[in-house]
């Protein structure tokens, strides 16, 4: 049965040009999936949307595909951010993961106080969200941003952008009642870190004009689960998943 | 520091009982996480609430403890039910996990004509869900169901129910407009397998007076994503996220 395969190439792409695959993409391609002629191919490149390709050539090296014509035109995701405290590897994995299947333009790892992983791999999270925007058929990729103290980041915070943050106390409003009180679409979540945000970070949230606690029902969620949990919330009333 | 520990006891409890652990639970405080007469332990029994716990004795081989006063009643999640096609080992884990955390009251893995798995085994499914209510601080555990095959679980469905199917064919509405729409707080949510429902299967969904597909945006969401996904979505419209 003929087979499907979606590839980030990292360059431009119309229509007749000829690119060389990665060793990896090669590796994938050949021995992981074992690729035929009969499979179909399609790129996208962040910029021009997505384009059919053609199996130029198979050597032992590399592979080589001609695009072809565009299949679909780039589509940006909406203007939703995700700023998380960094976890474990698996589960800071699991974050960029769904952060890109959830359709977060700009992912941005936060250093709280109660964070305690520096363990953080930008070319990691980037590889990470590459694999999944090609699975959840995104035409754009979300950016990744290297890690910043989260003073550092409402220090220069962009006043006309909401930050949502998740509030474990159980203080602040329900997030749907916050999100139907708040129509600006330039937004970003925030999900701190296992340990919760220290009692400094939260009184200088709460003193944020921008700033919005929200609280996502009764049970503790694990951070990772927040963030799904968050980021389908806000595309379900004011994203792309209703009209 | 002391910590907390949360452990759901399989008996009720009252003020004054005498427990003795398991030999897991016992591991678990003695080498995993080094309990001290310092901690704090609450235990919870999925009937009667949420209690205190004294330390009575550490032995060789188990704990015992004594029950003390209740600390919080028992809490019921929402009346809603996750039907899932199950899918590899680890993806499983981590859609009973998510389930748990996000109020979930009944699990049923349902068998498809796309499920690929048929590795089902119900007593990790319930040991990982103690584990996720532990952490989530549900006072409730949620009921897991043996898998029974869609054809079946459809022809004995109470249509008092209603029946959300998450429809990756894009020719469903979207969920919010579905959601808005049903007041009903009896529901279940459907997440099919990788591979889709097949053609059948949609066409008998459709004609389902119970039964309603809905969209969860344009991108193609991993099935465990959807499990999280749909079922934030649902409690943040009809759940217990919103007041």
């Amino acid at each position: 049965m003929a087979k499907n395969f979606r590839l980030y190439i990292p360059e431009p792409l119309f229509p007749e040009k000829v690119i060389t695959l990665t060793e990896a993409q090669t590796h994938y391609l050949k021995n992981v999936v074992k690729i035929t002629r009969q499979d179909r191919i399609s790129c996208f490149d962040g910029q021009n949307g997505e384009f059919a390709a053609e199996l130029l050539n198979i050597s032992k090296k590399d592979i080589s595909l001609r695009i072809a014509k565009q299949l679909r035109p780039l589509t940006i995701c909406p203007d939703i951010w995700l700023l998380f405290a960094p976890l474990k590897k698996d589960k800071t994995d699991f974050v960029i993961e769904k952060a890109t299947e959830l359709g977060c333009r700009k992912i941005i790892p936060v250093i709280t106080e109660h964070t305690n992983t520096t363990n953080i791999k930008i070319e990691r999270y980037t590889a990470q969200s590459i694999e999944a925007a090609e699975q959840c058929r995104r035409t754009d990729l979300p950016e990744i941003i290297p890690p910043q103290p989260l003073s550092t980041l409402l220090a220069g915070w962009d006043k006309t952008r909401t930050l949502y943050y998740m509030d474990e106390t159980l203080n602040s409003p329900d997030f749907y009642t916050v999100l139907k009180g708040n129509s600006n679409k330039q937004a970003a979540i925030l999900i701190g870190p296992e340990g919760g945000f220290s009692s400094e970070e939260l009184s200088r949230l709460q003193n944020a004009p921008y700033a919005k606690g929200a609280t996502l029902g009764p049970r503790i969620l694990r951070a990772e689960t927040a963030v799904a949990a968050a980021l389908s919330c806000w595309q379900l009333i004011q994203g792309d998943w209703s009209n």
